[in-house]
């Protein structure tokens, strides 16, 4: 990890503005010390005290973010620089006003109620950190995404250009670089091109780590800025520090960028990299076409990301218009019987000689563990849904001997993970970065960052981590895909059986 | 193999369900001859006829769209074939609520009003269509924009699928087909593979067209639902186009759908195929890098699509994060004396060696006339601002003889303009079309489709037409823009240039 | 505007000119009944009987390629019709000299012999078929390739423009297509925009196939030339169909399009395909350096095509420059001890962090083979190399506790195989096609077409099919791509290994 | 130029391995002041001297490159050291064999003489340089070409890894740098992705320069080894370059890699980017297609690179099968009357409704320049053929007032020139450096490496500038566009107009 990059970045001739941890003392101490007054904090539950929920008329929720001056009394405040960089000069209105709320809903009655709010994301008139005191740093976790660079880019550049601070830390390889790596130091020259390629100059891990060691060396460094870039597993190990960050009551703002290929993550519009990964998908499902196309009974398999949630499955099938089947983890399938995935095969190969499966990782878990069971083969390979599917397909036919299929099983999954993010995806990143700088710069922590509705909002963790965002299969999305692949709903699956039997047909 | 060729082939042969204006009697005649009730529309000018507002509390405000049961009485309605249809059987709620109506506003206050409404787009539980009546054409308009194909594809396909209606009429050539060429017959069979090139198969025009002709051929032929796929000119005159079938009373519902590369349309999150040009730009403008970045004194000039907005050669600066200059119509700059864009040009040579500009067809009309009127030159090829810039440039510095520069000026557009549109747009346009379908088989009339907040809703014609989504530049995406390429603001021209008088500078 | 989808559908329509084998009398049956002087061909064996040796001075040697004319006496012969063509009329020289022969060796000594020589490929000015009488037909085989439908294209094109003859037979789904499939009709309208999408529009297999059916079908049919597009075992199959038509004194040409997506055919410079395989093949590679780099031990495996020869392999290694290793069936490795593949790896992660290797799906076939039966796991999944040797490494460092590794495996083959060709390929296509066009028109038979240092020749069958083309290990190419990856060379297994033991180490 | 990279180069901590010539004695000293006898160099003219041309039997001739100690005596010789590199240990015939030569024709008759031959090109057992006294340098001339990059990596990683060189000077800015620029240090690690993007990491130009200036910073800074990528000027000025070498009697190899994006390099089988610029082209071509398909009598047409070749135009066209005529400056044309351009187009639109025209930037100079003068328009930017030939034809039809046509433009050059190379080139350009690089230690100079029939041989500078490589119009290759496009072939102007004026039309 960081070869090139650590290279280049150890030559950086004046090393002093990223300090060393391990060798000199951190500069920063000064606002540690504070003596913390816990009250409120440590009495109640943690997850009870972050809610901190505002109420208005009609109906009207605001679901806040936490703050450090929640739990830090007497904070000094300072005017936030922007208001003199030139570039924000031509700006009308610099500043988010601070009763700004984003609606969750949109589709409204005449008469309905308002429901809930978020805060909006973006630069505040105040600030709570002087840019000679902010100690920031980044750490990326879990698998690879499309963009992970840029968002690390973007808060170089806006802490950077927007406030003034000259370094960041780069935590390596995952939550557990904080206590068992050397940090590296980002800099806007560091960080110039990474945009360009895809993974993170980072490196990521899904290890275990300890979260009272995390929060050990953020207070041993001095950090006071984390940002946090990951999905579900992440953003929940980031609430966890922010607790355990504000029982100590340290000043450090705790700021989660949620990342998810497969955008399981709830109440943002979508997540950083889906775009990407489904453009990226287009080209494993093409190729599964035409291999599909060019034999007698062809059948190309396509194994895409998604392990709860078939978003990129679903997506990647609606944009392609080349499948007949797509399977994913919200919609319960099955193999035989009248309605059952090979009956609708059998038909689709006789009619059209050809056709094209797409199903997430996660697909189909429950059947696939259910027949292991009976089969009791213990192959281990079959963790693979795509392979297990495949074999499956395979011995249908094999045993039908009614037609000779020709299957060809595509697993793009690293492909599609490692590629650069588009330009899309590259212009979300900077945003999500970016309103990440200004909510830690604002005080603002315990939260993450997103869209809602096109608007970026601040949200609570809880909000985030506490389920995945899934397809719902009784939605109109799911019966416009349903309606574009001719495949069956495999719903009602006894009822059919049940009828089946009763009709003897 | 061969299928789709061989079959494609097969199945125009027959041509019989596109009925042939010239040489057959339309078909659907009993639907015009209705003794249509003129009250109310005659009476009262069209343009305030149309404004449908709809008041509630808290100052809730619906503009709604025109129906076809408010100018013609009496009109058969029929339960919705959707709900009869097996992809839509695992819809809980098949059918939007007539309730349902999208917030224009996200970002309130606690204790704001409410504010603007549209109704949601969707399937009705009742549609004023029977499918053997349903007489659908197709045409698009204006410049050539990625996705135009797949959503001709779509509304072929919905109307298709969803509604049983087998085939569409194709208008050729833009407007002026609908009487002066045949038109081509749409099945879903011909329109297949549409979706993976770029382009109009019904190809388009910019040229004048006669309203009263248009109407003319939709009421001979016996068309009773006009798709519109065009921008601003094009919606405006399906918005004339819509008054006059009103005023002739006929049943005829008139669906616009929105098309801008450049993302000019207002009200909507973001028009089809933008997402697309703004990738296909990278390539530009990386290669106006790489060439800057390889000579001395380097410049790299980039004119991309904008007359009127400049989304495009902002969004491209901001996912490139090459760029060090972007010129945009709604920022007016100058090129002479501090603050312009000559200085800022010799100041980044002097510190970089290379720069690369962006700039929208339309940025710096007002200086270009007003500069030509001095020069006198009647030189017509400066009608392209970045031929006339490129000229500006060049002649600058060998009068500066300070140094020798090295110019590229690269004009993508058309390569922009006649690209595939990629997965995300797709997507977005099999949208746009479902929901255009579902509109007009619910008897909704005069209409635009598109997603505001990211629900698609039913927006009437004048609100879309009155005027050009533009670039806000006291807006902060604008100052992030600023902010990442570092150029100056061009504001204040008037004060600078007096400073500069003064300080005889 | 739609012309070419309208104009392939109305030109389907009437097939006449694709005579219905099945239902009409073939209109070409007047070559058939020659009485055919079978003296010279029975009782020499086939084997002996074809090879034509030309010797001349110096050691030159021709190895000519058969004539209809070496088995059929009297035939008439026609000005070829290219003389008269417009587009040929500027061309000083439209014929190939009859005595033109390509040398098989280019780098010679001052005084070195001049060895083999083949008859260089092009128009001649006499031809032994007329316009009229021409029966052409085209069969694919075996697996993808890209280029394929341009091949067909360019014969269908070049029998059209080139000779007038209006419409080829494509033979469905492979060899056994001539007697289990109806044929399709190719005109240049069908194949007009086929070579912009990979795989085959006459499908393909790799079933099994009954000669003398073939044979009877060709005769029947009233076919008298046919073209087959495919690798080792069909060229080795066209053969012995020339063979057999040969035997009955049938006139026709027997022509083979060598396809070969890794390369592995004999003679010629290069098989089409190849260069679009190994750009495809940089994505795979691409992602699996990202992959590897952004986690710790990250190792990322990639498998390429290439049952016998690794070329794939070794000219995607040598362009991407991120392999650190490239295993191919020519070169044997090993993976335990000194000098073997896990001591490699170990060093490389512990200097480098990260490594990448490709492996070609045909290396460690032996190595495959002898561990399995040490294991006895029987497990068929293992068929697959890429899926073996990442268990094996998996379960080398789980054994080893040294270090935790991330490996991630990608098998890109069929997205490598299924895409559409470049355009370096396409244009070797055609001329690839042309050629071959070429030779049968001018009688000659039994012969395979393709460029010999960069001037096409007509080969005969037995030089293509008697070895396969592979990576000589001892080469210069092979040292260069040792030297790009640093890997071991894999060679003096055993003496390394008893040094090894002697030194305890 | 070279910013990001400076900047890494300038941190790269230990430069003692790149002198610097402005502060430092240059350690290279010892084997400038040879005592040079000049003996048959001056006498003769160099022209004639460096023509070493060996004779044998059959008419063999071998076009043989000068040798340092052609005129350097008594050169101390070394062995090689890749005889003791692992990576070549396993090559059997390590080094090429001194009488290795390649044969300039490979089409012969049984009976034809022996002709040209030259050096092959590779390792020789002895070299002429030790690795501690090697000072080589870089420098790249002239347009950006795809692949430029590649070859400079190449040198650096050959020179460093074959024969232990561990840095090697980069030249910036093209020729002049030699005298008015610092050098860059270049080492592998600098030069480690830069094949991974278009354009020069060290800068080009066209400027003019001064040879004594560059021979005396040769001479000064002590290098031996100079590596010159460029065209046609650039191999000229080489040449020169080294006849003063020659005449100072310095042991400094010369060695040339022909840089060509247009091809028109005469002897090698294709310059490097070629096939990167072809495939590139397509994109342009393609979008051309789409727009004119799009609208009624739409044209595209597309500018492409080649000054006096049009292999790009050629082979783009011959690739992409969608284009109705491609202009070359090879084929002079004519717009008016029979057989002229605009017949032709005129014809085209009314049986198609569409067109696409390819044009080289060099084609139709003569016609331009003798319109120009009768037109006296004195318009500059008529220098561009593309520009020029739009207007013509829009001048044309506006006249004829018979149909509209719509004309799009697309000069998609600089997006070609600076895109990386693919991954063929990739290959080609490690080949060209690596026997650049084995030329030079082996004591060769003033000659050029390229590919003649697939092997890569040494040439002498004469007859890589003598002459550009063109189209021959009146070979096959031709006549199979003519006969792809149907477009005329413009021969026989007088002719035909004379004709037309008996025919009175």
């Amino acid at each position: 990890m960081m070869d090139s990059i650590s290279s280049s970045a150890s030559t950086i001739a004046p090393r002093f503005r990223c300090f060393d941890p391990t060798t000199s003392k951190p500069p920063a101490a000064k606002h540690r010390p504070f003596s913390v007054s816990k009250d409120g904090v440590v009495e109640s539950s943690p997850q009870v005290a972050d809610r901190k929920i505002v109420e208005g008329d009609d109906g009207y929720v605001l679901e806040d973010v936490p703050h450090l001056s929640d739990y830090i009394p007497d904070l000094p405040i300072y005017p936030n620089p922007l208001q003199d960089n030139p570039a924000y000069s031509v700006v009308k209105q610099n500043f988010v006003n601070e009763d700004d709320t984003i609606s969750e809903k949109v589709v409204v009655h005449k008469d309905s109620p308002r429901e809930t709010h978020f805060r909006r994301a973006g630069a505040r008139q105040k600030v709570y950190f002087e840019a000679d005191d902010v100690r920031p740093c980044i750490v990326t976790c879990g698998g690879l995404c499309p963009g992970v660079n840029t968002v690390i880019r973007e808060i170089v550049y806006g802490l950077h250009h927007m406030y003034g601070i000259s370094s960041v830390l780069g935590i390596e390889g995952g939550y557990s670089g904080f206590y068992a790596r050397n940090t590296i130091c980002l800099t806007p020259k560091v960080v110039n091109d990474i945009h360009k390629r895809g993974g993170t100059i980072l490196g990521t891990s899904r290890e275990g780590h300890i979260t009272s060691k995390i929060v050990d060396s953020i207070q041993d460094r001095g950090i006071n800025q984390v940002y946090i870039i990951g999905g579900h597993g992440t953003q929940t190990e980031a609430s966890v520090i922010y607790e355990e960050i504000r029982r100590r009551g340290l000043k450090v703002a705790v700021v989660g960028i949620p990342k998810a290929i497969d955008n399981d993550i709830p109440v943002i519009d979508k997540s950083f990299g889906f775009d990407t990964a489904v453009e990226e998908a287009q080209r494993a499902i093409s190729a599964a076409h035409v291999e599909s196309e060019s034999h007698e009974n062809g059948i190309g398999i396509v194994k895409l990301m998604g392990r709860y949630s078939g978003f990129i499955a679903m997506y990647a099938t609606l944009a392609s218009r080349d499948v007949d089947c797509c399977l994913i983890p919200e919609s319960p399938f099955y193999l035989e019987g009248p309605g059952g995935l090979f009956q609708y095969m059998e038909r689709r190969l006789k009619e059209h000689g050809h056709m094209v499966i797409v199903i997430s990782e996660g697909a189909g878990h429950e059947l696939m563990h259910s027949m292991d069971e009976t089969d009791a083969t213990g192959n281990k390979l079959f963790h693979d849904v795509g392979l297990w599917i495949s074999q499956k397909i395979k011995d249908h036919f094999a045993k039908q001997r009614k037609m000779t299929i020709n299957l060809k099983y595509i697993d793009p999954t690293y492909m599609i993970c490692a590629v650069r993010s588009n330009a899309s995806d590259n212009v979300y990143c900077s945003l999500l970065a970016q309103n990440a700088v200004h909510g830690a710069m604002a005080g603002y922590t315990g939260f993450t960052v997103g869209p809602v509705h096109g608007k970026h909002a601040y949200i609570p963790f809880y909000r985030i981590t506490e389920r995945h965002h899934e397809v719902v299969i009784t939605d109109r999305m799911w019966a416009r895909l349903l309606s574009s692949t001719n495949q069956p709903s495999f719903m009602d699956v006894k009822e059919v059986t049940a009828d089946d039997t009763e009709e003897k047909q």
